[in-house]
């Protein structure tokens, strides 16, 4: 039944666009979600795409999704396979593989602007950029390994959003594929009042309405000149508090993060003679970057330390992902069964202090650590990124806390009026929290995907609709 | 028949809540459009609402629009009723005027929201925030009439958005009530990524989805310091570019305006001694108001003249409302039958230099005067607001140039690459150019429309959709 489908698939594409190779449906069978690196650790099957698809453009893709329309086949895009939140699962699907989206537009230098394909990675368009003297100011944590079309897919945000805005502010304009074939694309305009708009529903769809293909991008020249400044803070309160002040005052940080005192000590591994306490790591970008990070530091109060811990966390951003693999390969430092985790959530300034305290405080009786940076601020409130580990005695008990402490954080965040993903995401493992999440607009969200994908194939399950 | 529903209307609301007095169903028949000012100033009889109803609250909106589902009956939401772009029109219709949600929240200082009812005006929120020390800083030019819910349901972009963002970037929050009376309510968080943003549909949505009932805003203290530049351009190309080297700039003004030299006429009118010739006008607001200030007069190069041109366009800003008035009841400087209207349209700066050309050239050949300024700024283009004058024998000639001026500054527009509205919007007048704009978007927007209100019921004919 499955061989004859994709039989039909083959006679569609050509055989030279799908994979039916083994180790390639596995490496697309899973994402970097908890569930999925247990999975791996325990050498359990996992459930493999019946095959890969690879398009060469729009048109192409068009056509993968008309004959899964036409076959009642569940269709999963995949950019970087990143998601730490189950972007993909469900059984009996194809993967739509964007790799062959690797072009990157000259830039235009006069409005500022660059057209990619979706599938281009971090590094990939970092390189480009540079070439022009650009860049795009997007780093999440998982830059070097994730998409453009996934950073628009999952509404991602950069760890400089403070100071180049989550992916929703770089977005100029996209192209998407739709259930069916039919193929949007926004007009590029600085602004537009003509209707809601259509395009942004991408935003955040997380493959469930549809196939992101091409995106253009808004980008900067890159700044000359960057300034550090690290501040420690007796109690996190006051940590909080400077970020408050940062977010809302003129003087536009590049970068602004505040740890508690268990993650400074996770921040500053490594170091010799690390200090101890809350840290506020705050980076300036531009001409005047000197002037504005002096400024931040009498805003901010605090004790200066060496600001050199900031230029150790640049360089040493993107290591967890490493760190991440090696716990769950069983080398990690806490042991063959540990679990490892994080959780971002946001809130008003108003409520993220207790935000802070409920969630750690609760998460904090199921885990040997829990950890919390602000790792993201806007005038009208910030993200709380924790981290939580635990040793276990086998993967079962990893597994048990793992779901654990999902449930415990997730409703303490809603309890305290947070919201409960600011940058990872739904997929299928926050799905349970998002009715909650979104009150009567879940069933809003319910009608436009039925709207646009009445036979429900676009990554079924992913936000907690049509599952299959 | 009409009388009958009516009825059954007024026994579900209660007869305090609906208005048959023909002078209040006059008074919600036209917007500000030209087409509705010429009927009013041929006095051509109107096709008023067969009732306005005016709910106390989200429950009351959601029985309105439940009893027009059932007797499948039109509804116009009403704010301010100052479209320019035919937002009301049809018949057998009701309107659903929001006066009675104007309510202003104490403001949430700590995260700077605050929440407001979406019948509240521009000047009510004004003086509800100054007594608190804060400011919107959304400055339509229809400010003093407009209401909060008409900002959000047309995505209106005030005059001050170099430096507040359009309402887009103002709005933390909304409540919205949909057909079948299902409402929504947007949890306030300062970014999420909790799937497809579904209030955000709202943004724009011109009445076709929903009535948006109550708005929470990002406010922002009142700056104390205000610095003016002026600065006089040979060409208006060297104007535009000014603009661009601002808004690419990191100097953050709070107003950037670039007058061409026809404009500067109308903008100088009333001065003695007024200049000539392209002016750019300029406001930085903060505590290094005049160090920005200073730095952008030697970006944008040209001559400086008197600063205090600027600040006759603070006091004189809304008063072209005034005039448009004047012209339109017949008491106007071209004659009882003149005609004058405005056209704003966006491109980003790599088209935007043939975008002004083009359209002024165009539309020159059937007006008296066709002026155009810069009148919102981005790092990636820009809004071109052209104002367009002619005399006319009759009515009906003045009728004539006014459609005329339409077709040929739409389609201009369109065949340079703009986008065919910043901020007026669609209405019905734009209508039949959206298809073009938005391209396969448009069908589906047609399919959302189609999901969320499935009889048409919500202001019928907007957008250009599901026309009764």
């Amino acid at each position: 039944m499955t061989a004859a489908i994709v039989e039909t698939l083959i006679a569609r594409m050509g055989a030279g666009r799908v994979s039916l190779d083994p180790s390639d449906l596995e490496a697309h069978a899973l994402d970097w979600s908890s569930r999925a690196l247990l999975a791996r650790r325990a050498g359990e099957p996992s459930s493999p795409p019946i095959a890969v698809v690879r398009p060469h453009d729009a048109t192409e893709v068009a056509c993968v999704l008309e004959w899964a329309g036409e076959t009642d086949t569940p269709v999963i895009p995949f950019g970087g396979g990143s998601s730490v939140v189950e972007g993909i699962g469900g059984s009996g699907h194809i993967v739509v593989d964007l790799s062959n989206f690797d072009y990157v537009s000259d830039v235009d230098t006069r409005s500022r602007l660059v057209t990619v394909g979706a599938g281009v990675t971090g590094p990939q368009l970092r390189t480009a950029l540079e070439s022009s003297g650009y860049l795009l100011g997007h780093e999440p944590q998982s830059h070097d390994i994730s998409t453009v079309g996934g950073w628009v897919a999952t509404r991602a945000c950069g760890q400089l959003s403070a100071g180049y805005g989550g992916i929703e502010a770089l977005v100029a304009g996209l192209e998407a594929v739709l259930p069916g074939g039919r193929t949007i694309r926004t007009k590029i305009a600085p602004r537009r009042s003509v209707g809601p708009d259509i395009g942004a529903l991408m935003l955040g769809s997380e493959g469930v309405l549809g196939i992101v293909t091409e995106v253009t991008l808004r980008v900067t020249p890159i700044p000359e000149i960057r300034m550090d400044a690290c501040l420690r803070f007796d109690h996190m309160r006051d940590a909080i508090a400077a970020c408050r002040a940062l977010a809302q005052s003129r003087l536009s940080p590049t970068l602004v993060r505040a740890y508690d005192a268990e993650d400074t000590v996770l921040l500053t591994m490594g170091l010799e003679d690390p200090p101890t306490g809350p840290l506020l790591l705050m980076s300036f970008e531009g001409d005047d970057a000197s002037v504005r990070a002096e400024a931040a530091v009498s805003l901010a109060g605090g004790e200066r330390l060496d600001d050199s811990i900031v230029a150790h966390w640049w360089s040493h951003r993107n290591a967890a992902v490493g760190e991440y693999t090696k716990n769950m390969s069983g080398a990690g430092l806490l042991g063959p069964h540990a679990m490892i985790d994080t959780m971002e959530v946001a809130g008003t300034w108003t409520v993220l202090r207790d935000l802070y305290h409920s969630m750690k405080e609760r998460l904090g009786e199921h885990a040997d650590f829990v950890t919390c940076h602000v790792s993201h601020i806007y005038p009208d409130g910030a993200c709380l990124y924790f981290t939580l580990g635990k040793s276990c005695t086998d993967d079962e008990a990893a597994a048990t806390s793992n779901e654990k402490w999902w449930a415990i954080g997730m409703t303490a965040c809603l309890e305290a009026g947070g919201t409960i993903s600011h940058h990872h995401g739904i997929g299928r493992l926050r799905a349970r929290w998002l009715p909650d999440e979104l009150g009567e607009s879940f069933e809003v969200l319910r009608a436009v995907k039925a709207a646009l994908d009445p036979q429900g194939i676009m990554n079924p399950g992913a936000l907690g609709l049509a599952p299959r």
